[in-house]
């Protein structure tokens, strides 16, 4: 995420108007958070809690201001009260991804859904057809293990196909999507 | 392969001296082909013929002049005698990849020894810890299905890191090295 982090966006929205850098990966940055009405987000980007909510102290990684700023549909087994925070609500939905997929639309109306991961949510939303843009951001580190975005996926087979790749300053930003 | 098809190297490789394009993508190719001694071949990049050489007819994809000009290792389970083509030896190595390594080391001398591929002679000699440096060009093309190069290859541990990442016209180029 280092091409993330360094952009002015990312430093604008933690706080730091004059910080980052503008530029390529900048623009981009810019792009994905634009025209957005909602979110989706699989529950480890909410938080490391595990299993039945024990109680409803864990509020997300952000603070008291999450960047998001829209309703945000958080995927999970264990059913929980809505959490509203400084201008981002967070909804728990239990019955899946297209049950979240259809509440995130009714909330975003015109506005465009942004799917925020992780990778295994990616790949569910990916494998059932229903993402129409993914951008991938690709910035060579050596991980070792992981999880694998793409692996097994037959993306032509599902429809999609690469129509865009721009070179940033700190990744190559890729665009997939689905063909009509 | 369609950014190293494009160039200027791999078209006057290929007898059209003023075609192709420059630029980065040339200059990664032109410097990934400098100071070669010897290349080291997987049998599927030699040609199609699998099992036992039924005779010696296969004479490889590239017409009667290849465009490698060194000796060129190809791994084989089947002994086949060396092929002499105008420039290009073709030596069948039967020992495994060490032996071929061997051996293209003594050919080599002080001049670099480059593997052609494919992916499953890659993975071998990576899983090995026997490849110094990895060029990846990294250019977004949706398969949908094919050997994947680095699944399950934990390159850290392998004791690699990225070291270098270069924008091209139509590619990403990736540098991958063993650290000392």
């Amino acid at each position: 995420m280092d091409w993330f982090f360094n952009t002015r966006v990312w430093q604008q929205m933690h706080g730091n108007p004059t910080g980052g850098e503008t530029g390529v990966d900048n623009e981009i940055a810019e792009q994905g958070l634009a025209g957005l009405g909602t979110w989706i987000l699989g529950r480890n980007i909410f938080g490391p809690v595990r299993g039945p909510w024990p109680d409803e102290s864990w509020k997300g990684w952000w603070g008291d201001e999450p960047p998001y700023h829209t309703p945000v549909f958080v995927l999970t087994h264990h059913a929980r009260p809505p959490l509203r925070m400084a201008g981002t609500e967070f909804r728990f939905v239990t019955g899946g991804i297209k049950a979240a997929l259809q509440q995130a639309r009714e909330a975003a109306g015109e506005r465009d859904i942004r799917l925020g991961g992780g990778v295994a949510t990616i790949r569910q939303y990916l494998g059932a057809g229903l993402i129409d843009e993914l951008h991938l951001a690709v910035r060579p580190v050596l991980l070792g293990a992981g999880e694998a975005l793409l692996a097994g996926m037959n993306l032509p087979a599902l429809g999609y196909e690469s129509f865009k790749h721009v070179a940033g300053e700190r990744a190559m930003h890729v665009f997939l999507r689905k063909r009509d």
